[in-house]
């Protein structure tokens, strides 16, 4: 006893010293009522200062961990001694005990069942961020500024709503991209999923039935399988959407509800024109269908004229668009701040879903993202990560074009191109051979709602050097040729 | 046009010119291929100097929202101009679409209908901690010493299951409450709340039937009704839930699931003595019923042994508790951050709930949580808050003694008291009466299970100062007892 103490240089020594004896009374190396050593006896153990271990045993003392008798010294309270050791217990069997959503949240986990990268790997599987684009300074400069404010008001209770400042800071933002938001209200989300999860736990399934691009965001499907919801994907043209395969389904049976990534639409990066979009809502809202707009990306533009959200499009009485948005895939993933701008009745009941499920979001996430957006930082980051982002879809596209023998290949911006093969071709068996080369990508079957799309791949490029660019797009360029022959 | 620009001094100038504008547009002031004023012009028109003007407009081309012609100026695009004002569209009934789930959290949403006090009222509704106390240049330290580290790494996508040094940090806090952690795992949550209803929202529903402390904690209740589940409460004795009823309800009918608040209970402030801890244990384990424990307030003992929590009790082969904890109620509640440790197969699955619905917690709030436990401060902080609320807890107690024409008192620590009347009075109409002299409480029906509670209420004493409980409570108490009369 008292060999294993290991001191840790930067942690205060009193209280490595009360952990470490809690741990041996906890676990039963020192027994009920035994006698603790003095603290002269433990300074020398522990190689601690005495005023150390005084310390400690006060701590102790006031925690109910030990109790002193006068002159005698300290000894170990009953109740505390082995408290995990004494009894017996039954085994419980889990397994009957989950249910189907948390089953298909894990069948579905592409963190646990997906393309895994070895180490030093040429990963186009991901689709965040670039870290060494993140401006530090300003972000510290940030959480001080407001620490500075209202430090005690940040880190107190907040309102489920989200952070007043922020709230109107992306009203006016959605303003800003034409929305119109009279009879609209907002709801701060911890980023775009929650979003996404809050407003299909509350919008009712009368024919369980959805409707959205095929393929589409991987995140999204998910969450519609774990709500029990049959899905119709809707085939892609290269300006969005196809109207006529929209009026088919539409016109065949009853929807509950739609799911659109009108912008760099994930997987294919396709941008639906406006001309689309205004056409799209008139379907939509014709069989009273509410949309959830998926806002990802639309700020990473590199080319083209504005192109306002569905949210702003939808003019008139139409009510029915759920727009979610998020800083998170341009910003800072970390910060876990998104939000819901929609009809006041819906954005009343989301508030209290929001409050039931986890009180609010961060408020040092939100107060730290108002800041640096008031500070006007996001504008200058903006415009420095689309100069990096932009040379680096130029520079995958032309070695897409160069190397991969493919038949298609699409992306107006973001952070992502889509790559399709003749309809013999497997990636999945492109994958595998990519692999073994230390090349991976992301399989596009897991986009589709149809179980298609196995001719199809996603390359994010966000996160990959120009020189693995090029390396890497021509070793999947390559392989895929030894492929077809 | 253009008078009612408003300028804030502390924005970067281009950005309030550049958003002016593109509101302009969008609403329609600014039409389809309209020639905007020269730079000069609007400089003049807005009073900033010439090159703001050229910074916005710059970036407005950029952004797709204008086109310059060569030799003629700056044009606004079409698609862009009153993109929310011209076309039609239908109404959406929002009513039909909404299900029981949100109706119940919206019924059951205490901040829309609960108790609110005028402003200057002397408030006993609150148990979230006292901001004044709050260490902010600690804080702050983290902070920056977290970013300094890992700034990147803080801001880019965290994991599902947590940030590893506060998991780990975590562990070890658990095992020195003399947890086993053998066969165990933890996962990170935005608060206790959300770890709740990621539990529930896992597990099965069997018979649809839940077990708890008769009153318990309101948000628990709300979010059981959410999920549908039939609920009842077991009545509570001095030292915890009553054995007696445990087993009679539980050979009555099968159950899912147990949820009870040992320590500091919710809202009756009592603390489960060891022993009934280790019975009730043994009671559930008989029956196969895991059990969520609520860890709230665990820390806030104000005298006493320390009583290891359900988790560290259940012995042997017992892996049926899933224990639910969080500093909210004693550090910072605007930090988002709880925990759930349970049996490794039930935390492998609740990761992936955890990540379909929310992807992780703010690493923001974790790391900062993390730096702040291992730099010691939590132990300065907790002594510091300790010797402030059990001063408030003893004052409050020796107000109620003296004042309030009571028949029970309980309280074992934490923020709040208990005070249960006669059978036959009822606290909504003392809060009406002690509301209108400017006194508002949490009546106690709201925690009770079976619409009982008439006659209780609770007052939180955290955030409401020493000369305030006093004549609070006085108020209160001959409030009472002229109703009594």
């Amino acid at each position: 006893m008292y060999l294993d103490f290991k001191f840790a240089d930067d942690r205060p020594a009193y209280i490595q010293v009360k952990d470490y004896m809690k741990r041996l009374m906890t676990t039963g190396a020192l027994q009920a009522d035994q006698k603790l050593p003095s603290t002269r006896e433990l300074s020398v153990l522990l190689r601690v200062s005495r005023n150390t271990v005084l310390s400690a045993y006060s701590d102790l003392e006031d925690e109910g961990y030990i109790y002193a008798v006068k002159g005698q010294g300290h000894f170990v309270v009953p109740s505390v001694s082995g408290v995990s050791v004494q009894r017996e217990g039954k085994r419980l069997d889990w397994a009957p005990h989950l249910n189907d959503y948390a089953r298909l949240a894990e069948e579905n986990d592409l963190m646990k069942h997906g393309i895994r990268a070895e180490k030093g790997a040429i990963s186009f599987t991901s689709i965040a961020p670039d870290e060494k684009l993140f401006d530090l300074q300003n972000v510290k400069r940030a959480f001080l500024d407001r620490m500075s404010l209202e430090g005690e008001v940040l880190l107190n209770y907040g309102y489920a709503k989200g952070y007043k400042p922020l709230i109107d800071y992306l009203l006016r933002y959605m303003e800003n991209k034409g929305v119109n938001i009279q009879g609209k209200d907002l709801l701060i989300t911890s980023g775009f999923t929650e979003a996404l999860s809050l407003v299909l736990s509350t919008l009712n399934q009368g024919h369980g039935r959805i409707l959205c691009e095929n393929p589409t965001h991987h995140t999204a499907i998910k969450n519609f399988k774990m709500h029990g919801y049959d899905i119709t994907g809707v085939e892609m043209e290269p300006d969005g959407i196809s109207l006529t395969g929209l009026a088919r389904e539409l016109s065949k049976r009853p929807y509950d509800l739609a799911y659109l990534v009108p912008s760099y639409h994930n997987p294919t990066g396709i941008v639906m024109s406006h001309q689309k979009r205004l056409e799209a809502l008139r379907l939509l809202n014709e069989y009273q269908i509410p949309v959830i707009e998926d806002g990802f990306n639309e700020e990473l533009r590199y080319s083209g004229s504005h192109i306002a959200p569905l949210v702003a499009c939808a003019g008139g009485e139409n009510n029915s668009v759920i727009y979610l948005g998020s800083f998170s895939k341009i910003l800072f993933p970390g910060l876990r701040v998104g939000w819901v701008l929609a009809d006041k009745t819906l954005i009343h009941y989301l508030e209290s879903v929001k409050r039931a499920r986890s009180i609010h979001t961060s408020t040092l996430d939100q107060s730290l993202l108002y800041q640096y957006l008031y500070n006007g930082n996001f504008e200058k980051y903006l415009k420095r990560a689309k100069a990096e982002y932009k040379r680096k879809y130029e520079l995958a596209i032309r070695c897409c074009e160069e190397w991969i023998p493919m038949e298609r290949l699409s992306g107006d911006g973001g952070l992502h191109l889509f790559v399709e093969f003749g309809p013999d071709f497997r990636t999945r068996e492109l994958l595998a051979a990519c692999s073994a080369q230390g090349v991976v990508f992301t399989p596009g079957d897991i986009f589709h709602t149809d179980g298609g799309g196995h001719h199809t791949m996603r390359l994010g490029f966000s996160r990959v050097s120009d020189e693995n660019i090029e390396k890497g797009i021509r070793i999947i360029g390559e392989t895929a040729r030894k492929l077809l022959n």
